[in-house]
């Protein structure tokens, strides 16, 4: 059988997700799909809507064959360490390709652009020191330097975020000497932070959010634009559990944390910078809810994405000496559900497969997987009474999703 | 002048508290009575009804001249450690005696009782040790173990909560060989756990609390067993911050802590004895509230109180190599509010006191009390929005109470 790779989100699974599987499958000539995505909190520093079992079960509904977790130590992370955890275990799952979704819709151009920037290298990390001496932010300092090599226009626009995922996969499958072949698929009509429905049919997965939790949102309204399976999934998830996560819930914790966490604790926290902590522990105090206490932490140094995966960590009291501080490989297979056509194929690629598989946690497993559990646990507290014991339990006792 | 001390946690300030302090003066001959009192934490583990402010400003207004702060080092601990912090403020204080209530009402009694234990002390311990191993708590086998050597009649019943902390406060004025002179006062009609009234105008404070916090509560009901400015007080404080502190409102962020702590974490704080860390582990899954969560690490090896102290050291996150763990001095009086009269024995003794006194948090008082502001500012996140934000910064603030 012949497997491609995609590495998603599925916050929540949309129109444009289905569009994207559908084209990975034509493009690679693949019969399987595999999907390695991130768990109960995602890399913009959030909580996701529903949780990552009910998210696998949308995206087996509607075409993906295996579902992978993207550990807590690669999810919640810089596009780098994200890139080379998703990238590793595609590859270990024996992907023959990876197809992602970019502004650009050019492979040639990704493959030039990693070309261009590895010979200019020396000349591109003094531009982004410069850049970053100057008060900007990583991301922005990295575009900026990138246009400062005036680069022709062939190559890739590094602005775009999805093109900046893109280009750190290949970029990852080029360091860890991967056997896939990559494809990119034009992303169709919504762009990643578009907030507007833009489209008939597409949306991103921003607006859909949006919708969803404004104030007379009703979940009728994002009907048009996500797969029946996925809207049907969503109303099971808010009558099961009383609504969807957000970061509001989590501010009380998150609070509770700061307004006793001593200097020197915090700085233990990955992504922590030195000085950081003192304003986070002034803003606590001040701060009435989450999004009032962002606001008083922002600065043009810092992301709200870096600042918001800070404060997920944080409230999992993730330390420094927990995280990858640079990219690496994945070491287990962690699977949350797979199709009929998935079963299949583990059956059949089982004895392949180059880490180990872990569909059900084992006693030995929970230390490997303490991250992973210690952020699912958290991720439950949003929930009250009885139901919240159901999602704290869930980790242990929730076998692997099976669609036929 | 001439101050006598008293130790305190007014949880909340009634008559008996206020005859005690009449007792107190006339017994000793005192006129002024400085008093010892714990935070915003209890010895029993318990968050005190209202914060240690209004607790002093009550006080205040009914007969006592000083409030210091016992710190949360002393205040959240066992009997020997608690009196032994709570002695060594009121000799630093210059206080010439110390009264306390107690069962028996016969200071000659503890001081047989001190010299008969000192006289028997390798055989007790020998029978303490034992009642430990057959699975008793710590009270329960020293309690067995002074039975067990049959005591004459005119010794002290110390299986009596208050016969045991006033023994303690005796042995450690005589570690300490203070120059205090000890009374105690015989307690008026209401036994320290009675949680009935048992007459007009006396009530325990246990009894206060529960009927404050029952069903159809009516603080209305409690008027006839506390002074009137208790009773303004109480109504002043449920006004302004909607209502009262009680164990239940900080579950959701001790079982936030448990989900996601390690066991290995949770065996540094203070008072997790060697093997209970499971045990809390696994019943915070399981219970809904505070009061489950009780039942199911409740074992007859642990006092509920002393199971209560380490659920309050886990919140504030109070390491073993955070606290003493064996009776040891103050180091400072923190100053929570004084009468007219207490200002001028505070002008005239001033240089005689024996510990910094601190009225205001400096910086390089920060350090020094840490434990403290952290409880504090635990302790604040009992109640909601901006009001919550007005107890955090109390403790930077808040100037000593001053009652005219």
């Amino acid at each position: 059988m012949n497997a491609t790779g995609v590495i998603v989100e599925y916050n929540p699974f949309h129109n444009g997700h289905a569009f994207h599987l559908e084209q990975a499958k034509k493009v690679s000539g693949a019969d399987t799909v595999i999907a390695v995505m991130s768990g109960n909190f995602l890399q913009r520093g959030e909580p996701a809507l529903v949780s990552k079992w009910k998210r696998a079960e949308m995206a087996l509904k509607f075409g993906a064959d295996i579902l992978f977790e993207l550990p807590y130590q690669f999810a919640v992370q810089q596009a780098d360490i994200f890139a080379s955890g998703a990238v590793s275990i595609l590859e270990a799952a024996g992907c023959r390709s990876l197809c992602f979704g970019s502004e650009s819709g050019n492979m040639e151009s990704f493959h030039q652009t990693l070309s261009f920037l590895e010979e200019h290298n020396p000349v591109y990390q003094e531009r982004v020191r410069l850049h970053l001496d100057s008060g900007f932010s990583y991301p922005k300092a990295t575009s900026m330097a990138f246009l400062d090599l005036r680069p022709e226009d062939e190559l890739v626009d590094l602005s775009k975020p999805n093109n900046i995922l893109g280009f750190q996969y290949l970029r990852a499958a080029s360091t860890q000497k991967s056997s896939m072949k990559l494809f990119t698929i034009a992303r169709k009509s919504a762009g990643y932070h578009d907030e507007q429905f833009s489209s008939d049919s597409i949306a991103s997965a921003t607006s859909i959010r949006k919708a969803l939790f404004s104030e007379n949102g009703e979940i009728e309204y994002i009907r048009q634009y996500v797969p029946e399976s996925t809207y049907q999934g969503l109303l099971q998830y808010r009558e099961e559990f009383g609504g969807f996560h957000y970061w509001e819930q989590y501010w009380p914790f998150l609070k509770y944390r700061l307004v006793h966490l001593q200097p020197e604790e915090l700085r233990g926290i990955y992504e922590m910078e030195e000085g950081l902590e003192h304003r986070f522990l002034a803003a606590a105090i001040q701060a009435d809810s989450f999004q009032q206490f962002m606001e008083k932490i922002k600065t043009k140094r810092y992301t709200w994405t870096r600042l918001q995966r800070a404060c997920i960590h944080i409230l999992t009291n993730t330390k420094k000496t927990d995280m990858p501080n640079k990219p690496i490989k994945a070491k287990y297979l962690r699977l949350l559900g797979m199709s009929k056509n998935g079963r299949e194929y583990l059956n059949r690629h089982k004895s392949d497969l180059q880490l180990p598989l872990i569909s059900r946690i084992s006693s030995q497993a929970v230390q490997q997987l303490h991250l992973d559990i210690k952020a699912s646990r958290v991720y439950a507290m949003a929930i009250d009474g009885e139901l919240q014991r159901t999602l704290l339990q869930k980790e242990f006792k929730q076998p692997p999703i099976m669609i036929n």
